[in-house]
């Protein structure tokens, strides 16, 4: 959509974090720079994962190409959850694809745990997310910012996991055999990433949202307690006036206990009726983003538009609502599946 | 628990799948025989896992040696859900370990099918099942025995994407661009499946569990629409009287829908607030079942015990209570935990 705004804080996406209503339904998607991409695959044939993450102005370039490409409402600054992770203390590595993460050394006692640094220096050592950043808003003005990083559930499965898993039996044994050492390595995590999001924010970000892809391994009353209280921390440690997104993927069953978080937008996976979800929440929360089955992509046009059209009507007569995929951009998911999606959610909830 | 009923059908996991009163909460644990124990890995050492499944002798003693070893309310039949696609005109083959499944010839169109069989001849194809069920209510004459099938969608989802998957993008395209095959193949699965379980029934089963490993890779919606039906249909098919256990994982964001298929038992996997979920149930539900971490057991034992007492607590003065895992038993689980979790629910919920 051509610019509705003069000032990048009246931006349709940053109004509906603020619960104003925007002159249309806002929309961007997780992992919207990324392999699906022609241009993305390209510049990757020439840097690692890692190398573009660390590259400012490649990281910037994807991060604005984007943007341009799809029309979205918004950016969402290129790197990774686990960057933080390195200065914490813990090297990671990934393989050719950029997925399939590996710590290097995993974190499974209180030794390890004692070992993590939390006060990261934040300009140091990560300073290239930052001036990807500063590069990024330089570029687009107009056009709000989404800083972010991994929610400390996810990060802690993957330092104690060194990598992915499928049961988490590693952490969750910690968790009940420690409750101890586990409650301090969420909680170095979640200081360390205050200090990383304000950083961002300080760089330019308007917005940051914190990604839970590991939450939906817990119930809700390991959940309630084992992770809310450091999900707090966070938000509360956010510069105030800067809204928080928290979006987790499997907790569909206890989104009470996610959005108690206290973060004004919770963003919820695929698998959750959105209506529903936005009338349970609290009135902490002013915006509801999601939701659409990232699979949707591989679809027909005519599928995804109706798909689409639905979610909007269901969050009709809400501000608050940003709409986005229930989880990241698949990899050979058409482009122009993408834009049509984009160009639909406009021009549908414009009218 | 010494058996405190003459007869089978006054078993206490047969009253609560009834909505009577038990004199204590019965438990049993899906995946109970398996490779955590080390009597089943010494089969395994000679058979392969089809072998396994195949052999009435073994099926049935892996069956009753885990009743016996863990003092469970109920057998379950040692089997496999994708054992029916092979009469169905789908041949499958297991790894070394007897996970990572494959369908040899994966079905992706309506050619392929049309060419599934729905009439299976269960006794002809799958007579090894049913005479292991036999020989298990021979030997446990008292020990209710439960048959059991997968469910629809998790059956189609190995048939289209002919293994295990991450975001079953074949399969959802498919019921995307196609949703005529695809409810035709749902259709087949769900007549060959009511066979199936009958037959098992008629071959001494007493209840039947339906298992949807992968329904929460939907959504609400398309589970009304795509799934809902056809769990529907088995429940109205499987033989009045015999109760129907419905288990699925990860759905526990529209437990409600999952609900509406009829079934009386409702299991629940461990992401769900199991006092939450049972207030939420329809009237046609009198039991419901789960849903402990299966984590938990690689715990301390007294914390293992400190939160089966707390979901017997929570579902206390409800008849219709089934204690069990959230999801199987994990490979290299303590079995003496397991046998503590047992004794413990059984000891705790009859003061």
């Amino acid at each position: 959509m051509n610019p509705t705004h003069d000032d990048v804080s009246d931006a349709p996406f940053l109004k509906a974090c603020r619960g104003e209503a925007p002159p249309f339904v806002p929309v961007w998607l997780m992992r919207q720079a990324g392999r699906y991409q022609a241009e993305y695959r390209a510049i990757r044939e020439r840097v690692s994962f890692l190398e573009l993450c660390r590259t400012p102005d490649l990281a910037a370039e994807v991060t604005v190409f984007a943007v341009r490409q799809l029309g979205v409402d918004a950016g969402i600054i290129f790197a990774d959850i686990l960057l933080l992770l390195e200065p914490m203390g813990a090297p990671i590595a990934f393989n050719k694809e950029g997925d399939g993460p590996q710590i290097l050394k995993p974190v499974r006692d209180a030794a390890g745990i004692d070992a993590l640094v939390a006060d990261v220096d934040v300009g140091a050592t990560l300073g290239y997310v930052l001036e990807a950043i500063r590069k990024v808003r330089a570029e687009l003005p107009k056009v709000p910012l989404i800083g972010f990083a991994g929610a400390p559930f996810t990060l802690a499965s993957y330092l104690i996991e060194g990598g992915g898993s499928k049961n988490y039996v590693l952490t969750k044994t910690l968790l009940y055999k420690d409750p101890g050492a586990f409650r301090a390595l969420m909680e170095k995590l979640a200081r360390a990433t205050v200090r990383y999001l304000n950083a961002q924010v300080e760089a330019g970000a308007q917005a940051v949202q914190l990604f839970d892809s590991w939450a939906g391994a817990l119930g809700p009353e390991d959940y309630r307690e084992h992770v809310l209280p450091h999900m707090k921390a966070i938000v509360a440690g956010v510069r105030p006036g800067v809204p928080v997104v928290s979006f987790g993927t499997g907790t569909g069953a206890y989104l009470g206990e996610v959005a108690a978080c206290g973060a004004p937008v919770i963003g919820v996976d695929w698998r959750v009726d959105l209506g529903e979800a936005a009338r349970q929440m609290p009135a902490s929360v002013v915006a509801v983003q999601g939701n659409l089955d990232p699979v949707t992509l591989f679809g027909p046009v005519a599928e995804i538009k109706r798909r689409a059209r639905a979610l909007v009507d269901q969050m009709r007569g809400r501000p608050g609502y940003i709409f986005n995929l229930g989880h990241g951009i698949l990899p050979h998911t058409p482009v122009d599946h993408v834009r049509a999606l984009v160009d639909e959610v406009h021009e549908y909830s414009a009218r």
